[in-house]
């Protein structure tokens, strides 16, 4: 037997505690394993295919990112190709991709990857390549699976920026906004938020009032507690829009504010007239070593990978469903969409403390 | 409404988040709430009954241990009292308990404890005191919740501990012994080692013998592999029991060997003849800042304790049954007992990357 | 003998280990103390006077932030005020102040702070205050000590963030920018930058050029390292100005680009076709609990600014000249500035392992 | 030019980063590096010399340990050799490793290490093998330079070891006694216990007496403080010998108590009535990814010990005097012994803030 493996789209703390099971655990049945570098760009001639032994994967479990790299760039069905004009053109090179894969004798490959690469993996299911998922979301967005690896260990470091800023904001009595990861699903907000104790969060799943965030600050003010910490999703909506929040130019300066984290410090400052700082966590949250509910559960996934591979369940998504693992089919996947349920018990636990969702 | 706090047992860290959440809640609906110092001496008169307010648990939930205090000493059903021969003997001491309850106008309380905490919650239900247990357990063996906070922090302490001695164990050609808590489950031991990439993991649940531990050793040893890490929980029992890892003094002392690791330790430098040492973790596990996971599992069963209150759900425990909190009856929770399934997926996939339990 | 401390400036961590140390030291000498709210603040009646007793500093030597706060705005001698117009006038307040600390039986200040404290010391002095200094700066520019509490804090805060951007830069082949603190003195850049490892590290005293960042770039690329590290000190200068590096808009934008990061960045992409990411790391330099170095100092600078109350070195700053702490003339201080030297060994060290300073 | 590196005795935090900085700063020179196994085993034929370049010592500054492996056995003036009658002998194979070294081309070798590798050093040199060393040691004990790397690692790690022991200590008003690292010289638990906040520091430059240690903890339990943390060095001697607490066998068992840490932590629990617990922080001193200080210093150490070799310093030693970087006679540096002196400013300033020596 010899499968490979893939990893694609943004990288998640994780990534190689997952890559490592799996080739432990296939070599200990005696399989071959080849790494795609970059996605599938490996398998298309445009990056390298690597032997993955044992030895290549010695002490990885504990760092981030991913031995065979990975990308946000391309799927083999729609790849950006430069034309003789310069101008970009998506073609479809999964057949390539099929001949590559057959050529090296590539028997089943394990996907690791988020919404995009599970849409890969399908079609490529569909065209007879007999692939394996596994979720790779720092969002937690994937539906299927109760949670995955790399969001744990964001959520603590989103925590511990949360701890940090704290201390300075109440030093100063400020008011500091902090933008989180979490295009669409506030997950990353909302639990490292409640952890962190902030006193404001707000995720693309509750629209939220501008008037309403700086209630909240004032109204603490008033009580004594003369700073806030705001969380906000970097998808959060203002009711009316983005713009709704400082559309214009900065008055006297020809320099309109960026991102959310910025025009919302920016008006929570004009209206409560309140010394507020932004900042933007970024790509710190992808980054580090990986905790151990992350190293944990990638390793679980990684052997239940190879286990699904040796039970042919092609088209399938190792998951989560507490307390056990399970497989599921990847279209059952790709038709559901997880967000932050507003009834949610975290939910109602942070209303119940005193956390404003800006409503 | 005017309810009451105690925290029994050892402590653990969330015990604090509990606290404030329970608190904060309570306070938003208007109620009074008292903390009971020391599990329930401050209802014995042994000890403090204090306010909690908003301004008292300001801060709280980043932070180790209780601010109510703890205690391993003492049921009310079985206190034990000093005779005037000197000599110790067990009281029931509950009606005077269940008095002091009733004239300091306490209509419900909420006890954080383990197993033992969970019983006298359900004797004191019987003698109509209204109880809402919160699950407290470092080890994870209270049944009924998937989890409990405290366990995932204790798990990322003994993580990081396997970290760092595993690169002075390699440096070294070392062996490592690693004891970590679990008297009777093997949780920690083995979320731990399997995070921490142990190469033996010996918990209370699977009986192990000395001689299949060092044929791993020297296994590892023969492929090239000259350092090994086995972390070994403090309860866990070798096949003929303890005694059957050096029983006798040490040859040429008269001193003799005194926990788990330090005989395995000594008997694998023994048989093997490779260089051991071990050390034990202890309460470096109950201690520091809980992680994110445990500060938002303990915020949630801090709110919901209060919810259970203004439920009526007397004689209930919180418990998380992912992804929902739940409420169920203690006697129910007593009747069983959580411990390391030797089928679980986590045994499985740390059994196919190669990790060995000893047996 | 009763004294009064301050804080003032922006948070650095250890502020409330000298608090502490301060505290206890004098209590044990039979000393009362009091602290002085948000800087001066407190001595002009726009803030409160604490008593600080050793329950008051119970448990805070290793947190973050300042238990009697600080303020960026406001020496007493050029006070902000709002006049009946609206418009903002600077008004000398020193007289009240020196009043208000007669008034109160103050017979010494220790005034926590950096440049801009250190001065308004000074001219407390000279007005017949008696004032001890202990130096303040994240950035580790004040002249006279070998470095402060907060910095050793702040390195490891931004050496934590390098590895982080490590794995993700790695995994992308992406160049990451990294913004630090260091308006004029480069120390955290530099630090931080040879720790984590960075490939080009960024400072106000070496002047660079986009052209040599991007060279330096390319020439890893080129030899296989298709990831780079730049670590940039928010007050470094292009040659040419700020300006050079994208002045306009960008294209096809109405926006303009804001900090050094955020246009190194897009600079580097621009020039190198890399894919390059930038973050400023921002306040978490300033927060988060203190390590054990700034711990170490903050309490020794505690313990001996009451030493030096005790020996009347009215008008010093106490200060670390490695291995012994001393005490100098706050003048002297103010006299010099403190900033990397090109040739210091840290600089050279950085060049010999192939570090560029884009020079 | 071909120079080589060895590692000798207990391994530090800090050793790759030296490594590192020497092999990039040499190879940019142009010179071939080589890396001898094991102390000087590799020179011995006992082990491995391998060949390291800038690939070898890639993404390695962050990791504990050292990639060349190190020992505590054998100096090769005296290299224990088993006789056949199965004893041992030390045998002076020195010639044999300068005749291997000479043959390997090797002209000169930078020989990382602490006292016993610094002699080995000096007798190499008077042997006619030219050596540069740099200073290793956990404990802060070698002279001549003011720190080396390694030990602001383990002062942190021993410093959150006693923070985690606080909040259980002060949750169930206990006694923890943690025994740190420091044969001779107390500096860890110095350092750690007045950044740590510890109530009681034992070191082995201080001789003590347990009735005074346990005046010390009654006095706080009295003041209303019920718990007390106490910090011993492994070296640490009471007044009358290791033996003066409890020398005989613990009553009702058979068993003798072992180190410093329990026998101290049974004696106070005796003689105050406390509940009292002892731990061994033992190899997590060794242990982990190094702190910025560290990695910078070593950094600075490896690049200024090729500068060493270039400037043909032979038999010199680098060594931090702050703020510069030196090397002096490794003759002089074994001259000395550096201790904790009593009346060193840490010292002083731990008594003023109430911590006890027990004297």
């Amino acid at each position: 037997m010899r499968i490979a493996i893939s990893t694609g789209g943004g990288d998640a703390p994780g990534l190689n505690a997952v890559i490592r099971a799996a080739v432990l655990s296939a070599r200990t049945r005696g399989w071959d394993v080849l790494g795609i570098k970059r996605g599938f760009s490996g398998l298309l001639g445009e990056d390298e295919i690597v032997p993955l032994t044992t030895d290549s994967v010695r002490g990885i479990a504990g760092q981030g990112g991913t031995i065979i790299k990975t990308t946000n760039r391309g799927s083999p069905f729609a790849y950006p190709i430069q034309q003789p004009d310069g101008t970009w053109k998506n073609v479809d090179r999964s057949d390539e991709l099929v001949e590559n894969a057959r050529n090296l004798g590539i028997e089943a490959i394990i996907s690791i990857g988020g919404d995009g690469s599970l849409k890969i993996a399908q079609q490529l299911q569909e065209k007879g390549v007999r692939v394996v998922s596994v979720p790779k979301t720092i969002d937690n967005d994937v539906a299927g699976t109760i949670t995955t690896f790399g969001f744990d260990t964001a959520v603590n470091t989103a925590m511990e920026a949360i701890d940090k800023l704290h201390t300075t904001a109440e030093s100063h009595d400020r008011v500091m906004v902090l933008e989180v990861m979490g295009r669409e699903a506030g997950f990353i907000a909302l639990h490292a938020g409640v952890a962190g104790t902030a006193d404001v969060i707000l995720i693309p799943e509750i629209e939220w009032e501008i008037d309403k965030v700086c209630e909240k600050i004032m109204a603490r003010d008033a009580s004594g507690k003369r700073f806030s910490i705001v969380v906000v999703a970097e998808g959060s909506k203002p009711k009316g829009g983005h713009e709704s929040i400082i559309g214009e130019s900065l008055p006297g300066q020809d320099r309109r504010l960026g991102g959310i984290a910025e025009r919302l410090g920016y008006d929570i400052q004009r209206l409560t007239g309140k010394e507020t700082r932004s900042m933007v966590l970024g790509h710190l949250q992808r980054g580090g070593s990986p905790t151990g509910y992350d190293r944990l559960l990638a390793t679980r996934f990684g052997a239940a990978a190879v286990q699904a591979v040796a039970d042919k369940k092609w088209g399938h998504m190792v998951a989560l469903q507490s307390p056990h693992l399970v497989t599921i089919p990847i279209e059952e996947v790709l038709r559901e969409t997880k967000r932050v349920d507003p009834k949610h018990d975290v939910v109602q636990t942070a209303r119940m403390i005193g956390i404003s969702f800006g409503d």
